[in-house]
């Protein structure tokens, strides 16, 4: 199955057969307190920084959180989604835990948009898909309810009642990307385990395409890129399509970038190639 | 099922619950025309930088080649056998293609030695399997007969094929490492999917262990480090076992560590956070 997401210009396409998706997720103030005190000032013009960097670094789409509890989150996203389509032609995933914001920002995005994200709690259900349908848009799903459950069947079948709540809002399971929750494998050691029979499960029983935060896999662990990286490449092997990642960690872009190669979707590994080169000129530039 | 290899002190166990088992292949003249020039004259003074390193960098078997045309390799082989068990307490590949440099490891070896390796050729079984079995070896065994068949399904016929005369010279199926075969994605696209398969059909049909030479995939390919590491780290997914791989690459090392902490095989990291203390430790103590 396929997922399209589209800019005003570009068509980004997520699916088994593609190459894996690269969504940037370094648009967020999470724990970044000085672009959180710009947030607050109303100030956006980081946006121009990370974005470039994510694009530098290879991702397929970014993902635009400006949530801050401080701020005007909902003129924020407004704003930052015009900007955004101004610095780069990837499709933009709009990330908010506030509906209005999603709403805000899906209202000035020119194309197909990812929303990030809807769960199985029928209250977000009914709250967020009839906007994401409303205005055509894709939608990452997490496969928790109230409570984040370990059991790769009852993941499972949070996302299949996802996918059939969407169907009644008009949204083709194309259109739903589900979450299948990586967590941190230092406070549960089959976590990656479960997280792989989870993929299993929801490739063989729903078919969708399916994303992760790819670093909570490694969260409290040291030599967290070399883990996440390997994360992503072998999650790419038991069927995961995208992962929001940090596009400036050249060992996790290279990380999904090898699945790519190992797994015939990067034909003579002429992506690679050029990835490699671009590394070894920026390298050349950089010392002059 | 598991496979134990002995020194005469120390005891590896190759399996799939066991962390991903490192055969360092370092110590081979191929491509080095120093080492072989040393060897011709006679000289194994190389095997201790050679050792060492592997040693230092991870490996859980030595795999030992001293194969040169120019060079008494039986001679060889069984010096280097006396000398690299003074200088190791892991247990040993012997490698060669010649079959009495092989028993000549064997007869001066202490313990339980893999032996690299035998293939599905009926000549080739009914001169080695005897050796392996009077010496009460474990073997690799290459599916392949006098071609290399690219379709899982006729490899896996072949791995089939030995272990079944292996058990006719009184050799079980837990003394039996199958070669895979590795073979370059540079060449073939599919070669990665196609050895993925294969380890699912000798997996799910004969349950034994397996290996490969890693570096065999990304052959022509820049950055063959970190293309090596994520071929490693899915083939475990996939059910791989042990490799032959070079220790002193950190990335392919981390690879296979990786592979441990994402399949549970390393209870919350502790192996991982031991080799990243190490590492931090060597490279301060070489900055001075």
């Amino acid at each position: 199955m396929e997922t399209t997401l589209q800019s005003a210009s570009k068509t980004v396409v997520i699916g088994p057969e593609r190459p894996f998706c690269i969504i940037g997720e370094r648009i967020n103030p999470t724990g970044r307190k000085a672009f959180q005190a710009q947030l607050q000032k109303g100030d956006i013009s980081q946006l121009e920084i990370d974005i470039a960097e994510q694009v530098a670094g290879g991702a397929h789409v970014l993902d635009i959180n400006v949530g801050d509890p401080l701020a005007d989150e909902v003129g924020l996203m407004r704003r930052a989604v015009v900007r955004a389509q101004e610095l780069t032609d990837l499709p933009l995933c709009i990330d908010s835990s506030i509906i209005e914001a999603l709403e805000a920002g899906l209202e000035v995005y020119q194309g197909k948009a990812l929303v990030n994200s809807v769960t199985g709690e029928d209250e977000r259900l009914e709250a967020i898909l009839p906007i994401v349908a409303r205005h055509g848009a894709a939608v990452i799903a997490l496969a928790n309810d109230d409570e984040i459950p370990m059991e790769p069947q009852r993941r499972y079948e949070i996302a299949r009642k996802i996918v059939s709540a969407a169907g009644d809002h008009g949204i083709p399971p194309e259109d739903i990307v589900i979450d299948a929750l990586a967590m941190p494998i230092g406070a549960e050691p089959r976590a990656a385990v479960l997280f792989f029979e989870t993929l299993r499960l929801i490739r063989e029983g729903l078919g969708v395409n399916t994303t992760c935060g790819a670093s909570n896999t490694s969260f409290g662990l040291p030599g967290r890129h070399g883990l996440n990286a390997h994360f992503i490449a072998t999650a790419s092997t038991h069927g995961l399509t995208s992962a929001i990642m940090d596009a400036r960690s050249p060992a996790c872009v290279d990380g999904a970038h090898a699945a790519d190669v190992l797994h015939a979707r990067d034909e003579y590994g002429m992506g690679w190639i050029r990835t490699f080169r671009a590394r070894q000129a920026a390298a050349a530039a950089a010392a002059g």
